[in-house]
């Protein structure tokens, strides 16, 4: 599956090959931008406003000023579904990069952002949701800044790739032991009815879906301890999951070599799962 | 002054408008690529070999295998100075992208890096060199594999920035009190006749000008410590200079709101300026 034909370059609409980028885009040069995926269910989108509201933090973060404001970015992307006709399960890619300039480290002057957001099919990953995943142990190699989205992806690649290549899903990435998050996915620790997360500081990224957990968690009466868990408190786990926009509340049930809730979807986590899709008004 | 007009992509000379990228390329994406920045005196290359070694071990370290060897890109390199007509000092600008390919963090199969380059004026920063420029401290916020030269460099330029907003020249990295690197410098510490650097690991990028500073101190029988010193070492340093292509061998009068050496470049620092002009075949 590809992009769809219609994307969105600067609030304009255009065929995907109509857009391009100078080689002084500055994203090109310096992974100077910053990005959102957001998940659409049957042609509607899900947790939109959170999404926004983190993209503007990550902007505001790097000094990046748009001239659009929430409700236009939001309409803007309402177009780009409508425009491509999509009914189905999906996912919007947004990016704002700081724009096109001469190389020079410092911001450039009276530069315009460039923006730009196209829709792709993504069906709900049905099977791994079901049976789970396997995930490798990675070191964190990411910068002091994980809160921000940004398109710095240079250690993510590096650590997803090494789980491809290990034939897993994803790869728990730790600093001195200490879990933060997964390549592209916040991770989860179960033990004795409680869940453990890494606590939403500048280590991690604050996944629009990990609020859906705290949220499903405090309504359920299910205790949700925001303190960083190690490599070693893995090894007693008796449930673990990832989450993020596109692979929701996905169950770990093997990591490096260690089976987890001897290779099954834990209990609990099937009850977040099932919560999870009531929130997002899935229709199943 | 702006990029000269004929560039080089994928081994091809064209004028540089024609030199665009689609939005999926993943350097605009993902930041998934190295580069170099290599200094041009009179229209010759300055430590060419020592460059594309050091972007060939950067390809190496994030896995990019182009089809290039060594000797063909130095060629391509040299076609460029020779098509633009460059007679004065300027410098060359290389970057190496994974390619382009529909978005996904592990790596795209099949598919060819992306590769340009182009040249541009830059005269040579003669008056900064005389009388020395000011910095200030700011911490380290960067990924843990800084000897790569990748294109990931958003923290480096909040920290340039920075600087800039602050009326300096640079930015001195700390990571915990102890110093690494500028923004897109090395940097040393000169107390009693000897230099200090951090030593070249992961944590700072090798730079080509700091290998020629260790020769030239090797040659004059200068202690060269590739040992890191603290911010607390800076307020009883002798001298101090910062190092790289662009800026040569440049003196620190100024950190923060300390003066070093009185606001004057230091006698061992000009010594070094004065062998690095004949080390680099500079006409004065």
């Amino acid at each position: 599956m590809s992009v769809h034909t219609i994307i969105m370059g600067q609030g304009r609409f255009m065929h995907r090959d109509s857009l391009t980028y100078p080689f002084e885009e500055r994203s090109l040069q310096f992974g100077d931008g910053v990005y959102e995926i957001i998940r659409i269910y049957q042609g509607n989108y899900f947790l939109l406003t959170e999404h926004i509201n983190r993209l503007y933090n990550s902007l505001e973060a790097i000094d990046i000023t748009i001239s659009q404001s929430k409700a236009e970015l939001i309409y803007l992307l309402d177009e780009l579904i409508i425009k491509n006709n999509i009914v189905s399960d999906a996912h919007v890619y947004l990016q704002i990069t700081r724009g096109s300039a001469e190389r020079n480290l410092a911001y450039p002057e009276d530069v315009e952002p460039n923006i730009f957001a196209y829709v792709k099919d993504t069906p709900r990953p049905i099977n791994e949701l079901a049976k789970g995943v396997s995930v490798i142990t990675y070191p964190d190699e990411r910068w002091r800044n994980c809160f921000i989205k940004s398109i710095n992806l240079l250690p993510n690649i590096l650590a997803k790739q090494n789980a491809i290549e290990h034939q897993t899903f994803e790869a728990i990435l730790h600093k001195d032991e200490v879990v933060t998050q997964c390549s592209s996915a916040n991770v989860y620790l179960i033990k004795n009815h409680a869940i453990y997360t890494h606590p939403a500081n500048h280590a991690i990224l604050n996944g629009c879906t990990r609020s859906v957990v705290k949220k499903i968690a405090e309504k359920q009466g299910i205790t949700f301890n925001e303190t960083a868990f190690t490599l070693t408190d893995i090894t007693s786990a008796d449930e673990m999951f990832l989450t993020n926009s596109i692979n929701e509340i996905m169950p770990i049930i093997k990591i490096d070599h260690q089976t987890i809730n001897s290779g099954k979807p834990g209990q609990l986590t099937k009850q977040l799962q099932a919560a999870y899709i009531k929130e997002a008004k899935i229709i199943t």
